[in-house]
């Protein structure tokens, strides 16, 4: 069967009435489970299956993907109902998402595929130099990875291309959680990546995997203007030292990483050797909590400070507890400013929007006693686009306050 | 009378039973009219008169400025009730509010600045090299406009500080709108302010003041790193050309620059000039609504458009229309972009909140008939910082999208 007279041969899925098919008109991707027609033929759909959904009028809308098992029941694909999905298509798109990236940066470090908004919806692609990490977060991206593969090899000329398979939503598709070699071999050590000027040090392996996040870089490079010669910065959660490195490499004279992992602390170790800011740099590991108390008690203090927890909000049922969560880190690293000092503070919680989480951390500012102003507010890069359709929902926000 | 004896028989204004005095406590700056005991002692006090605030238990708050005329009946000014506002103490304020501009960044052309957010409320300064234009915008700093000066001359060295009385509250304080030479002479030419590196110039005389705003410059920047080699970008409502001149400087290969003001499109060009981008700077007056159409029926497109109107919605009032004012913007704007090109949009309406100016400038989009995805949200600059208290009104918010 050629692919064409395939395309032909799709089962059909179709929108109920009164729901809401303007939406998808207007590029809304996905269609809810209460919105289509779940007849017996459409449940028995495997995930991933490619359809052609049409509005109550029977119109075709476009070429989506069919998860009869998830509340998000169909993703939209293209809008051509007989779109094609081969090495072809991946290439148009995958061309178009790397024309910005290679606008926007100077070497091939960042996300080059974020899902829906770079129209692969579920797939996740970072890049670092020579190696590509796929996320296929979606039944149907799985079911196409070879022809995902080629095209990445084509159009980046990457050389080594990794499957990730530790997304979250795998499972809701009926995934594995398998990481997989695509092409070339998996690198034996970690990957030196460029950002902001510093070296940081990527462990794409399926061991130890700490991995990199590029969403961070543009807070990390505000952070590294507030720093100057001789300033001492503070970076807590720091992985594999996303802030503490980036303003070494803005100009502070001493940076300390704190982490409750062994291993990404190792990796920013070797990430400040390899900037060259080897004595300028030390690491502490133990619960952040812990650590900001003791530094508190011990009464060290910082030019800069900055916290990037992991979520604390990540549902809705866990906001409140996760704003105190937010509140007590701004509290505990306040006193650790010096007068006149930096403190930045993020949130990756979905549920806590920019305004909670700004006011939970100004509350526990002030309940440490201090005054602030604040000075920037920062999201995730470029390379992390948004359909504007879901722009509300965006996840990651950082609060910039110059405390008295 | 010495300064310390005058501070001892200050007026003494009370806070009502039951008002916010903790709010004061912990950093919120203003006193509303309906919060203050206003005897007919406090009604008499002349706008701008210094006294001493006190809760309910007439423990004293701090110093602040009474206006017995305004909502804000009074501003804080120091936790010290007994605090002297002279030189000294202005000099205090300015030295901490320069050591942060001095640190992000490498030229003297900012917000020096930002009123409440620098601990001087009411008081806005911008920097522009050896030139300082102060807005005493309350009534209080009118009073002590001689002590600003001194101080401000010690703390940056700037020989010429001119005073702009142009700011829309100070007739609610009792001000007049007379512009004048504080110190030094004004400068009969424009002054070339470096930005982004490009070279702006701003036009600070009384006569065809068209001056220059530093809040966009982050917004400027980020434009400018969507540009390349050959691209042609226009910039709607541009001003004295601030982002068409820093994506020129940028990298752009042409910038078409549209405003209403002939004197603000000729300062536009002079920066062109003096940017060394004379050749690929065009300059097209008109009504920006009507010259976007026209682009559009010439069949004229760009790899960037930004669009940076006046205040739509200033009030809440106007809000509705405001929104289809901006909706409005969008829709004429997208068609003027390449497949593939970005169309930033930006708001300065106070009463258009980020969401609803976002999905305004989306539905303008979309109605247009493109597809989008949000790749940026940027703000005012960190060198207008604000209470962490009054940041929900944000009033500058700049919207990136990339289109299909």
């Amino acid at each position: 069967m050629t692919a064409s007279s395939d395309a032909l041969q799709r089962p059909r899925v179709k929108m109920k009435p009164k729901s809401n098919a303007r939406a998808i008109r207007h590029g809304f991707p996905w269609v809810y489970a209460n919105e289509l027609v779940t007849d017996r033929r459409t449940r028995k759909l495997a995930p991933g299956t490619l359809a052609v959904l049409e509005d109550e009028a029977q119109h075709p809308l476009g070429l989506v993907s069919v998860n009869p098992e998830s509340k998000i029941i169909a993703r939209m694909l293209d809008r051509d109902p007989e779109a094609v999905i081969d090495q072809a298509w991946f290439a148009v798109r995958l061309t178009r998402a790397l024309e910005m990236r290679e606008r926007l940066y100077g070497a091939p470090f960042y996300r080059l595929v974020h899902a829906e908004s770079d129209g692969l919806p579920g797939v996740v692609i970072d890049r670092f130099g020579a190696v590509c990490a796929v996320q296929p977060n979606a039944a149907w991206a799985e079911l196409h990875l070879d022809a995902l593969t080629a095209a990445l090899a084509e159009v980046t000329g990457t050389e080594v291309i990794l499957k990730n398979a530790s997304g979250r939503t795998r499972s809701l598709e009926g995934l594995d959680d398998v990481n997989q070699t695509l092409l070339g071999e998996t690198p034996a050590a970690p990957v030196p990546v460029q950002m902001n000027g510093a070296t940081y040090m990527a462990d794409l392996t399926g061991g130890q995997k700490t991995g990199l996040f590029f969403d961070q870089r543009e807070n990390h490079a505000f952070a590294a203007r507030l720093t100057g010669p001789g300033a001492k910065v503070l970076d807590v959660f720091s992985h594999v030292g996303g802030f503490g490195l980036a303003m070494l490499a803005g100009g502070a004279g001493h940076a300390t990483c704190v982490d409750g992992s062994a291993a990404a602390l190792e990796l920013a170790a070797q990430g400040a050797e390899a900037s060259g800011f080897k004595d300028a740099f030390t690491a502490r590991q133990g619960d952040a909590f812990d650590v900001l108390a003791a530094l508190g008690e011990e009464g060290a203090n910082f030019d800069a400070v900055i916290c990037d927890p992991p979520a604390f909000a990540p549902s809705k049922q866990a906001l409140e507890a996760g704003l105190r969560a937010y509140e007590r880190i701004a509290k505990l690293a306040a006193p650790l400013v010096k007068p006149g000092g930096y403190l930045g503070l993020c949130s990756c919680s979905h549920a806590a929007d920019l305004s909670r989480f700004r006011n939970a951390s100004a509350r526990g500012i002030g309940k440490a006693g201090r005054r602030s102003s604040l000075i920037h507010t920062g999201y995730a890069g470029p390379d992390h686009p948004q359909l504007p359709q879901l722009a509300e929902s965006g996840y990651l926000k950082a609060v910039f306050f110059r405390l008295d």
